[in-house]
């Protein structure tokens, strides 16, 4: 027996999204989900009462790159038939974030003590899809190799706003080489569900952005000589949005610990 | 009656690429192209006795960004069927350029005088196909709006040589704001016969480029604050490659003024 207790102690199949679920509602695995089933969509997630549904709906319908809904649950109901028959979001993310007034609260591994009648799930698409066709064409995430996920920025564009949901539009960036740049707009046009194309390409100062300043220092931001930075609209905007809406309460995953879904990555690709 | 002569005396319809052919094949349009049958094919040409066509068309296929062959002619025959029923290649370019050993020799008109049984044309795509869809789809190209061209620029990258045909990448340039640059590569990449997607965007230094030495001065090079160049493999790259192989005799479009098909952009779009 090991001196120290295991974090991951059950044994389950990494590569199914099922199997992952399951050890991630019993407790079994609280941690990144970036290497788990391979393949599958991954989700964004944030749960709001019914009242400030219909505005959050709206935001991300007006925002779309940062905001690709994926799925909305029916009001009260914990399923999402259509990302999984089996999925129940008040166990099945690996650590959720609590908000209340738009002020974190606390970081839990199950949200049943905290659902209601009146709550809405919203499903948003990941990047991590299209990470996953970018490494298939065979270019180079040096983030990964480092165990990082994509630096997160806050830039000075401002999203539309949608009731009380408002903010600046947050970007994850990738560096590449040109020919590879090129090569990673061609291959995430086909994604838009999943943040779609770049929404910038270059110089950083011209979206307001300060490669050494990391949004809550998430992720990497390293560019090497002969690469330039590649921008995507990120799925942690409406958090943000959501800080400033300050609704009583918001429930949203941890960041990179998402919401595993049975949906295949290739099924979202337009092309 | 007008005091001087004018050159375009014949009245024809512009939109009609037929019409433009046959004002061409007349002498009642000697011009560039670039305003004439939009919506149709314009194909660069090059024109090699049957003893150099083989490794041309090896050089073709091995670089086929810089040299996307829409069309080869069968030996001695001046007609191009797929491109259009009624076409002579020797009389419907509004002017050619005759090249002897790779040295230019004289600009002429017609080539009626200099056809032989042995001579095998290849006609080219061309990047106005992919400008006119930047164009619909409301991308702006200023060199346009000056009546000029994109800058060309000798880089570089070599192509992959084929029997004596080799020699450097040449790009043309075009301007963008970084979200025009993202929406120009998700276009041309959809026009793989007409250079398709851009070979390099960004820093000119990265691929031998000073924007300020265009290739024998043709088109514009001007890159406003808050652009980035963007750079196209060039059609006249198999111009400098045949330069280099010295043929004994070649025969080519002269820059600007093209063949006219009957093909319409839309049809080489893959998607």
């Amino acid at each position: 027996m090991p001196a120290t207790p295991l974090r991951n102690v059950v044994t389950w199949d990494r590569a199914d999204p099922r199997a992952a679920r399951h050890a991630i509602r019993s407790g079994g695995y609280t941690g990144y989900t970036a290497a788990i089933a391979a393949g599958y969509v991954q989700a964004n997630i944030c749960i709001l009462p019914r009242d400030w549904s219909a505005d959050f709906l709206l935001y991300c319908q007006r925002n779309p790159r940062p905001c690709p809904l994926i799925a909305r649950s029916d009001v009260g109901d914990p399923r999402l038939p259509t990302l999984a028959a089996d999925l129940d979001i008040r166990t099945d993310v690996p650590r959720y974030h609590i908000f209340r007034d738009g002020e974190f609260v606390e970081e839990v591994m199950d949200i049943t003590r905290y659902w209601r009648d009146d709550l809405v799930t919203f499903a948003l698409g990941c990047s991590f899809s299209f990470e996953e066709a970018m490494l298939e064409a065979g270019l180079r995430l040096k983030f990964l190799e480092k165990n990082s996920v994509a630096g997160v920025y806050v830039t000075n564009v401002d999203t539309v706003e949608a009731g009380p949901f408002r903010g600046p539009l947050l970007v994850t960036m990738r560096a590449f080489k040109p020919t590879d740049a090129i090569r990673a707009i061609q291959i995430t046009s086909r994604f838009p569900n999943v943040h779609g194309a770049p929404v910038h390409i270059g110089d950083p100062a011209a979206i307001g952005v300060d490669l050494s300043k990391r949004y809550q220092d998430v992720g990497d931001g390293d560019v090497a000589e002969g690469e330039m930075p590649v921008f995507w609209a990120c799925g942690l905007t409406p958090q943000l949005a959501v800080k400033n809406a300050k609704p009583p309460l918001c429930i949203t995953h941890a960041p990179s610990s998402m919401l595993i879904t049975d949906l295949r990555n290739a099924s979202l690709a337009v092309l």
